[in-house]
């Protein structure tokens, strides 16, 4: 079943080693007070954050900052980052660093002027955007969830342990991104290959649902050939500039609508790694990697035809003398040894979870799913799989 | 290497069996004046023509019209068009047909206000559009030319004998587009299979270039396979709606941007078939897949390793026991087994063209090319070869 749908994507992107000499140039379409967003300081030592202020300075703009955006960004930070937006009339924000400041700077967009709770009625209410927004654009250093070119923005409250993502419309996708796959060579390799699953994990989510045979589909098995191509490069020699480019491009691809068009989705292994990130801070991408490979042990007999092609056609399983069952196994056995030799973790102890947080995880993870919708119980049993592997 | 790239892709896209329900919301964006531009009725024959003008009417829009726009439209159409726009003082120039009547409406749109002769200014000087132009929509009736959401538009002067295109910025792509596969249902197969094979083409253009490993190439292979599987199945029975509606979404795609970002690019073919199409007006597809053939068995030395990858990636070519120089060969024979199949016509003579005519053609084609530089006295040698095909 092809289904319906209506497909805007607005951002421009400069992509390159060059991508930053577009930035005066788009600057001059926003009004003169830019609020940098970053966090803890990386784009500090890479020498990123002086020559973006050099061209801030250089087209007159005003500087204001919201910093120290962590990797899972708190309600706190966006209101702390709202009040700025206000009490400064800030025309753009410009978010420098990975996808949880863009995330973080989305949801300062539409936080600062809304007249109700933003988090209620945002995260927990999904209303439409209705209030005035703050142009967003960026500059990426990471490369992993998207967030240059969508309208997600996944903010966790601390005092409801909740981490919620909300999809906004395109007026709220960053206007512009600027991507130089250079400046992810600096990246420790623990968060570069948490990236890479994450990215991996954004197209399996599309993949994995109906029995449909989508132009996405293909697309999907291309992209992910690639992540993992270029990923076995890139772990090896982080500044091989080629492997950095595809798979910063491959990310950016990964997290857009594009993959998904025409597709009902699957979405539970993100639902349940919100929730184990909301109770331990785990790198994202670790945690989904966690998830995957017991939730799709769990699931493959009710989507078996597409876990077949996944393993012949994303991982060259071969078919003959196997049972279609021994085909399927093989290719998620295949998508494992490849997370092992990159060093993703996948074991939820040595991610920060305890035995008696995981009833809690399950308790309060959302339902979604496409082959098989899971009880509670479900996935206690898939996390207590994750915790000992 | 993987080029430095802008990209931006503004075009919102309404896609699938109710998409033409979005027209009324979409239209209170623009003015009151309405150009509807086709072809040569076949949208009446359907009953889309007299539902869009129902729409126009339950908005109030005054309704004008340029008709019988050819399958390569004239410079002559662009001027009779532009004449009707800055007479009426058109607000939106909404496109109804397939790709020659959406690439008519841009050209008539940056050239009403041109105070130059647009066809000098834009299609032989390729100067920057900056004058005044007039928003273009498009409602597809048939997959080929992706011209719904890109910024190319093909005019042939008939004076000067020359096929010209274009590829205007993103902000005279259509600013909405509206397909629904079903529209395509009623399409002779000889224009059905001749789009097929212009999808295919543009992806081949920008695949077969570069000894690049990048993402995009990824993604070629997997919409061309894509293609490949669905024509098949539409071919069969063009009521299929997920095939159609998959070759519809595949043909948007493969000639977008997208598809050849990072990439150098070849366009030889197409540059061929613009003077056979200037020469013959024969069905653009029939015209690129006849110059294909003898074109890639000419070139394939050149780019060996990546013609190695299409036949096995694409094609599924078994490589055991083969010279590279053997499964590149094999990747282009089931290249001409699937147009047979698809009943792609691949012989000039039988496309219109004359033995007279080769020798014109070939000394006013464009060279571009990736692997090989072309002399005229090359493309006279394919041509000859298509003509006996």
């Amino acid at each position: 079943m092809n289904l319906d749908f209506t497909y805007h994507n607005p951002t421009i992107i400069h992509f390159g080693k060059e991508a930053l000499s577009n930035l005066k140039a788009e600057l001059a379409n926003y009004g003169d007070t830019v609020m940098l967003a970053y966090g803890k300081g990386s784009i500090k030592k890479i020498g990123l954050y002086e020559q973006v202020v050099s061209i801030l300075k250089e087209c007159g703009k005003n500087i204001v900052e919201v910093t120290g955006i962590m990797a899972n960004p708190t309600w706190e930070k966006v209101k702390e980052g709202a009040k700025i937006v206000k009490d400064n009339n800030v025309d753009l924000i410009l978010a420098v660093g990975g996808g949880s400041v863009i995330d973080c700077a989305k949801a300062i967009s539409v936080s600062a002027y809304s007249e109700e709770d933003a988090w209620t009625k945002y995260w927990l209410q999904f209303k439409p955007v209705d209030n005035k927004i703050v142009p967003v654009a960026s500059i990426l250093t990471l490369a992993g969830t998207g967030s240059e070119m969508n309208g997600g923005s996944v903010i966790t409250n601390d005092d409801m342990k909740l981490k919620m993502g909300r999809v906004f419309p395109p007026n709220v996708y960053p206007k512009f991104s600027i991507l130089n796959p250079e400046y992810t060579f600096s990246l420790p390799k623990y968060q570069m290959v948490s990236g890479i699953f994450d990215m991996m994990s954004h197209l399996m989510e599309a993949y994995f649902s109906g029995e449909d045979d989508t132009t996405s589909d293909y697309i999907v098995e291309g992209v992910l050939r690639s992540i993992i191509h270029s990923a076995k490069i890139a772990i090896k020699n982080p500044e091989d500039y080629e492997s950095r480019s595809n798979l910063m491009w491959s990310a950016t691809l990964a997290m857009n609508p594009l993959m998904g068009l025409s597709k009902p989705q699957d979405w539970q292994v993100h639902m349940i790694e919100h929730q184990i990130g909301a109770y331990t801070d785990c790198a994202h991408g670790m945690g989904l990697a966690a998830v995957s490979l017991p939730y799709y042990r769990f699931i493959y007999k009710n989507g078996l035809d597409k876990f077949v092609r996944f393993a012949t056609q994303v991982w060259g399983i071969e078919e003959e003398g196997k049972t279609k069952e021994e085909i399927a196994l093989a290719g998620i056995d295949a998508l494992e040894t490849f997370v092992k030799e990159c060093g993703i973790v996948i074991n939820l102890k040595e991610l920060g979870a305890t035995e008696e947080m995981l009833p809690a995880i399950a308790e309060s993870t959302v339902i979604l799913g496409a082959y098989k919708k899971l009880t509670s119980d479900d996935i206690l049993e898939i996390l207590k799989v994750a915790y000992t592997a």
